[in-house]
């Protein structure tokens, strides 16, 4: 691969925004993934997508490595460039194009964060719906398939894009789906890019749906007897209908390190925390009816919080599960195993996986967009080398223990490098083949974030 | 194309359920579209997906063409062979697989039909929301990512199936997706084969997500002083956030006709119809406020009605605005344009589309999935060639005002035939030629719907 020939030619496109240099280097040679560091060969900063097109014809002649970098918040190792070539930093790339009011839609570059759109469209009376809890781009979302607490109510990143522009390998650009909120033609170049974490095309823009702040928005925690119990809770207020915006749980574990942490005046049990958007007497319908269905399965102390103080003491506290339990584990490297499975079998996919972590003799909290089935156990382990084996090799069991459960290898965090062993057991030679003989089409000469998805 | 080689296989196959009989190709070889017929060679009734892996394996090897057939109900002639070949028929796969009350989801054969599964799921106190109105299978409708009334809630197609199995051109037998709500693995096949027509797998099965039953349903109707008020209601309705179910509009052209064949107590106005769905409190709530919206903007008579019976009426006069309009203009021909447009310019797109029926002088009623901005422009025209060649050349006219106005070709019936010539103008040569890019790496040979989506 010419990546010499790339540069060189690349210097006269983008002048200082090409970077040789070692830090900036190392600082995109990795994401938050354990997984290990490779630096790319420069970093780029683009500014328009005409710019990156013109970098990718050129790549694509070379045939040199590209390996797309947003926030670098990714957990799986999408943004570490294991083929060496360049790293194309989108973070320049930060301006909100449009907001439309009457349509609930807008426009983004691909390297605007979340944090700085909400903040954007906070005045609008706007919001944007999917949060991943790290303040990670949307270009990055749209790439890795992206989701979090919020997803039960207003769907994933995929049910929230409306269309993309995207840069193809050999430089193509190309525009998917468009403004309307519906269309019934051509095949649906949108969902087909969201989620292929940079192997079929760059990102660049976003069209975005947008959602009116709701008028009222309630918080609630209840603790349980049991973990079951917490469970068929959710799984009735599915069944009710009521449309909860979040619906997360913690386990004893969880509830520990962050009732130490973030100074909960709450139990270390089971626990469920909701949050219910609508009109006033909308929210507080709802809670009544969660908080009647919470008591029928052991929930002991359904509590309701409409302030602003309270409730963001609450999610704040969520937020921050992960600091509370690496605050608690000093000295211990943490590790998010990301699963999920058909609500029904979360109860069993979530005590097999406590019997696994107890049988590995390491410590973990779990957490969950249980309304999802999605879950993470956090794995605490000794920092050194064996520690950080013995927690891979026990995130490997509870994705197996996932798969035979109807799961899935991932729920939000994406393929990257981590999860590529599994893709075969989740979806089968024929399903694999298939995505092979889309990414031959569309990338021939595979420049386009080698080394994720697929096992060479 | 050797086809007689492959039905002469294939009858060893199919005994009984491969047929040349004259009468049953002709019903196979149109929908409901105004495209011209085109006999199959042959119709066969697979019962099993390993069935369909042995024939497409045959048409692959012979070059064979095969279309899929369901329930007919194609407006945009999906199902005519316009090549010949082999019509599939799937209505023997009609099997209910599966249905999860706990994971709210359920498996089906691809010729289950909507009120069929409806049928079935009542029991289980749930429903399957997406509603395009005629009784298509399920199958049908994910290859033509078909949506209808509750979209503007519970989202298309699209949004509801969580993973199929398909047969490839080759024969192979692929699953996509699964039971999760989400997965963040790989390549999203089931969207890419959900509003492919057929050109790229055969769906022979499909996993659904369900809903329980809203405790309380309600509907109203309101006309309105001007077209503009009621488009604006809407707007405001879908910025508050209102979870409205379906939200309809119908022109004084269609209320008059309407009003005369289903005996309805309205006023020829601009008129929107609602339905409600959540708790006995919620649904009134929201329809209150929905009232004080439609005030604001020039609403005048909003009756609000939760008696079953009352709301029935309502829904089937909307449900039986094609036949209302077809006995206002006996001896004329019907044709439904469907163009979708931002929100935003759907005012304008409706105003633009009557002025180009009154210079057509042909007659015409609107009606609408407005919370979408999806509506339909129903053209009556004298039963004559020149008055079809008049309609096709007024549908043209109203598309590429839609096209015009940021808007696309279908919202929901699909390219099939009728639309192939829109799509470089919709989606440009870049995603035109991505999307052919695709075909050509899943179907090598071309044999699948041959004639659909792509003008040769």
């Amino acid at each position: 691969m010419e990546t010499s020939a790339t540069i060189a030619a690349a210097r006269s496109l983008f002048g200082d925004r090409l970077s040789l240099n070692q830090t900036i280097r190392e600082t995109h040679a990795h994401g938050e993934a354990n997984a290990a560091n490779t630096l790319p060969d420069a970093v780029i900063f683009p500014e328009t997508t005409g710019e990156i097109s013109q970098l990718l014809a050129l790549c694509h002649a070379n045939r040199t490595p590209v390996t797309p970098f947003g926030a670098g918040t990714s957990l799986e190792g999408h943004v570490t460039p294991v083929a060496g070539g360049i790293s194309l930093d989108l973070t320049r790339m930060n301006r909100i194009l449009a907001v439309n009011d009457a349509d609930l839609d807008g426009r983004v570059e691909a390297g605007v964060t979340r944090k700085q759109l909400n903040t954007y469209l906070r005045d609008h009376g706007l919001f944007f719906p999917v949060d991943p809890g790290a303040d990670c781009t949307i270009g990055g979302m749209c790439a890795t398939r992206a989701s979090g607490t919020n997803a039960v109510r207003y769907g994933t990143i995929r049910d929230n894009v409306l269309g993309l522009r995207a840069v193809l390998a050999d430089g193509t650009i190309v525009d998917t789906g468009g403004r309307v909120r519906k269309s019934a033609t051509g095949y649906d170049l949108t969902r087909l890019l969201i989620g292929s974490e940079g192997t079929l095309g760059i990102i660049t823009e976003i069209q975005l749906r947008l959602y009116g702040i709701p008028e009222a928005i309630g918080a609630a925690v209840c603790g349980f007897a049991t973990e079951r119990g917490a469970i068929d809770a959710v799984i009735e207020i599915m069944q009710t209908g009521i449309p909860v915006a979040r619906i997360e749980y913690a386990d004893p574990d969880q509830m520990a390190v962050s009732i130490a942490y973030s100074k909960l005046d709450l139990i270390a049990q089971p626990t469920l925390l909701f949050e219910f958007h609508g009109t006033a007497r909308g929210v507080a319908e709802q809670a009544a009816m969660a908080e009647a269905i919470t008591a029928a399965h052991g929930g002991q102390s359904f509590a309701f919080a409409t302030e602003t103080e309270a409730r963001n003491k609450l999610w704040q506290a969520r937020h921050d599960a992960y600091w509370a339990a690496r605050a608690a584990f000093p000295g211990h490297g943490a590790f998010s195993t990301d699963t999920i499975v058909p609500i029904s079998n979360l109860a069993e996919a979530m005590e097999q996986a406590r019997e696994s972590v107890t049988a590995s003799g390491l410590r973990a909290c779990i957490v969950g967009h249980v309304g999802d089935g999605n879950f993470h156990v956090l794995i605490l382990y000794p920092d050194t080398a064996d520690g950080a084996a013995r927690a891979w090799a026990l995130d490997r069991e509870i994705v197996g223990q996932a798969l035979d459960l109807g799961g899935a290898a991932s729920g939000e965090h994406g393929v990257g490098i981590g999860k590529r062993e599994f893709m075969m057991r989740e979806h089968g030679a024929s399903a694999l083949a298939m995505m092979r003989s889309i990414k031959s089409a569309l990338d021939p000469r595979g420049i386009l974030n080698p080394g994720k998805m697929f096992l060479d």
